[in-house]
């Protein structure tokens, strides 16, 4: 049997997976830890509580997948720094193989993600796809060739991070006018706040939804339902924005599809990714985006377990056939 | 022996290369033909020219590589439209080889210019190499784990329709703000036309430069050099918005180097591609940037040729060793 994991920094879910990558067990817990130590105790819960559940041993684990968020040392399986875990230089594929005994295997999020929407998903079946995933910020994963896409330091794919517009607003990675200041769901929260604030959204204004962190996308979804004043344009302007973001990468990548997804994208649906794929499509270069295919993402959370698993699967030369 | 062929807008270069990928004999001819057949047979003169002045015969040919404009269709070896040389589907690799007795082996110039500075030139020891080539438009050329990077319809690299400025200029392509609306030698172009138009710039207005066509790269360095008025500005500008694109294509493909490269660049040197550098480091992610190599391209015209050659071989299973 396989696990995959997904440590997020809101929740951790743990599964089990069977050989055709569909999952027989489950077990999530509400992330607590504040450091390494706490983390990997609370890691180490959550696959007990699986086990349990599953009626399985220690022993009976082939490998591990985990899905994690922050810049990982792939060679080393190692966490390099995420703040709002209170992690750093957290060698989580060693700590956790050794308690386990067996091999475990790190990935970036967003990219087991994409892998899962890829192997199990909506990707399946093709060989050259992107995934966007707007949220806090904006995550990029890149399947080329049927490979995840990896860089020189294994961090490419940081889409969030192309300029759209060079006198934009300051972006904390510290550039000016990158795409996720402008088509993230916190850029939409930003301005939606202040729609809140100038009471031209008694929706937001109700929910209190000046402060930012209080806009979610369930909230965003509701303002939108209720046509609150100026909503609509926010979060048109978003999907604009994002499909602008897309028509770069259609040109510099040449891609089959593009997967949008993350929960933003699940509740706004249509209303979102049509404006942002007609913008793609309008901004493109026409040989090139003429069969590009923009989808929404189909396995919601379960997309970082299953990609993970497969992954780790892969690394450790396990049963799983190739797509 | 090996035969590399450039064709371009003005001039086409053909050369012998030895096993070392060096250039033995060349032939050079301005370009005149204005459709397949005109072109076809010009192509054919330059290559009996070059094989009369290296000594050889027909049957002493292994492979050609040629470097076309143009999108072409490598399964088929096709130039499938390149409308300043008046090709439409022209199947060059089919006609060309029957009529050599060889295989020859077609690829996008931009392609085979990086390519050419990857087996022979500054991009030697390097794996993961982005090049950016201002001229009419801006060429892009991707070269990931030591490979060309293609995409589905094998396009990809268009980075000069990355869109910088989200409500910039009209390109060509249907866009606004397009990297090469702003950063290529085009765009420099047209805003020096001005400046000799308003009298402001004594050397392109001698020259007649308020035509666009007039402004060559030889010419802007001369004006650069005369300090006159505004001229520096519209450089650097050009430079700043350069350097815009190289962060994204830093923060998307985690290279190792950038080679820039073309006739701008070798005109204006590092007073152009410092200005450009130094903006990339400032706006890409950290921990992508931080050991990327700027550097100029050093092969100039030959680049092209060498690569071509070098493709050709790889393909047609040749003796050239793997890099």
């Amino acid at each position: 049997m396989r696990i995959g994991f997904d440590l997020g920094g809101t929740k951790m879910l743990a599964a089990v997976l069977d050989d055709d990558r569909g999952i027989v067990a489950r077990n999530k817990s509400k992330t607590t830890g504040i450091d390494n130590d706490g983390i990997f105790e609370q890691i180490q819960e959550t696959i007990a509580g699986l086990l349990d559940k599953a009626g399985l041993s220690k022993k009976d684990i082939e490998s591990v997948g985990i899905a994690a968020p922050g810049p990982i040392d792939m060679a080393t399986g190692t966490i390099l720094s995420t703040p709002n875990l209170g992690l750093k230089d957290f060698a989580l594929s060693a700590r956790l193989g050794d308690e386990l005994g067996c091999p475990v295997y790190l990935e970036n999020d967003v990219n087991a993600g994409l892998w899962g929407e890829f192997v199990s998903g909506v990707a399946q079946d093709h060989r050259h796809v992107i995934g966007i995933f707007p949220g806090t910020g904006i995550g990029g994963g890149i399947i080329m060739n049927g490979e995840l896409f990896r860089g020189k330091n294994g961090s490419a794919g940081e889409i969030g991070h192309i300029t759209v517009q060079s006198d934009g607003r300051r972006c904390g990675c510290g550039n000016h006018g990158c795409l996720e200041t402008v088509a993230s769901k916190t850029a939409i929260a930003r301005d939606l706040a202040l729609l809140a604030m100038n009471g031209q959204s008694p929706v937001l204004a109700e929910a209190g939804a000046t402060d930012i962190k209080l806009v979610k996308s369930g909230l965003i979804k509701k303002a939108l339902d209720a046509e609150d004043f100026g909503v609509a344009e926010v979060i048109d302007q978003a999907a604009y924005f994002l499909g602008i973001g897309m028509a770069s990468m259609v040109n510099t990548f040449d891609p089959e599809m593009i997967v949008l997804g993350g929960g933003l994208i699940e509740k706004l649906g249509s209303r979102f990714t049509d404006i942002a794929a007609r913008t793609m499509r309008e901004r493109s270069m026409p040989r090139l985006v003429a069969d590009v295919a923009v989808v929404e993402a189909e396995l919601g959370d379960d997309a970082a377990v299953v990609g993970a698993a497969d992954l780790a699967d892969r690394e450790h030369g396990g049963g799983v056939g190739a797509t």
